[in-house]
C-alpha cells in the first residue's frame, strides 16, 4: 500500500506552529496544484463547491496512541481525535472550492501546512456526507461550544 | 508514504459485485476489528455516534481519469466521483457507531468489502463535517434525486 503524490499544496501556513487546529478558524486560501498527468480527473469540478482533500502530514513523525487535544487536558483514544500524528498521517479536510484555474484548486478553510502531498481529492455531497443527529462525543461538544464563543 | 494497515473490515459484501453503490443504501452491518497494538487508540470511541473509516480497496487495480458513474451516462473526471478505482484508493465512508466491544467496531453504512484493510477511523464532528450550502455538482443532484424516489 504505497501511496504517490496526485499534486501539491501551496498554503499560508508555512509551518505546523502556524497552522490553524481547524481549517474553518479562519477565511485564509490555499492553492491545490494538481500534477499535469492528473488534470483531465479534475473535469467538471468547478460544478461543485465542497471538497475532501486528502493529504498527507508530511511533517507528522511518531504519534501517541491516547493524547490531548487543544479542547482540554483529558487524555483521549486517538482514534477520536483528528489530531495529525497518526499510525498512517493522512488527513481529511472539508474544504470550500472558490476558483479554478486548469490544474489550480483555490480553496477556503485548508488545514494543510506548505507543501504537504496530496493524495486525493473526492466530491463532498450533501446526500451522504451531511449527518444529523450526531453524538459528538467528548471533543465534538467542545468544538461546538467553542463555535459559540 | 507506506500505509500500514491498522485493522481489518468483515463485512457482508464478499465481493465488488455485492457492494452497494453507497453504504447508505441499507442498514448492513460491518465489523471492523483493529488490531491489539492499536487499541488503547479507541479509549472513549464508545462517546461517538459516527466516525469517517479510511479504508484501502485492496481489489480496485488501476483506474480512469474520467469515467462513469452508476448515475448516468456521461464522462465525470474521476475527482468528482467517489469511485473505488483512484491513483490512490484510500475511500472514505462515514458510519454510525453501533457497537463497541474492546477491539470490534460494529457500524452500519460501511460500503467496504470483506477483507478492506482499514487505514485509520476519525471522529464525524458537527462542527467540522456538516456542511450546508453545498453545490452538490453533476452527480450530487443525482444522488440527491434517487433520495427522494
Amino acid at each position: 500500500m504505497e501511496l504517490k503524490p496526485i499534486g501539491t499544496i501551496s498554503s499560508p501556513y508555512k509551518r505546523r506552529s502556524q497552522a490553524p487546529f481547524q481549517g474553518i478558524a479562519n477565511e485564509n486560501e490555499s492553492v491545490i496544484e494538481i500534477f499535469d498527468e492528473f488534470v483531465p480527473g479534475l473535469k467538471n469540478i468547478e460544478h461543485y463547491s465542497h471538497l475532501y482533500v486528502l493529504y498527507y502530514a508530511h511533517e507528522s513523525k511518531g504519534y501517541h496512541l491516547q493524547t490531548t487535544t487543544p479542547w482540554d487536558t483529558n487524555l483521549h483514544g486517538l482514534f477520536t481525535t483528528r489530531s495529525p500524528y497518526r499510525p498512517n498521517p493522512i488527513l481529511v479536510c472539508v474544504v470550500e472550492l472558490t476558483k479554478v484555474d486548469r490544474n489550480k484548486l483555490t480553496v477556503k478553510y485548508l488545514d494543510a501546512i506548505d507543501g504537504s502531498p496530496v493524495i486525493d481529492i473526492k466530491p463532498y455531497f450533501t446526500f451522504l456526507d451531511v449527518k444529523n443527529n450526531v453524538k459528538d462525543g467528548l471533543i465534538g461538544k467542545k468544538l461546538r461550544f467553542k463555535k459559540k464563543e
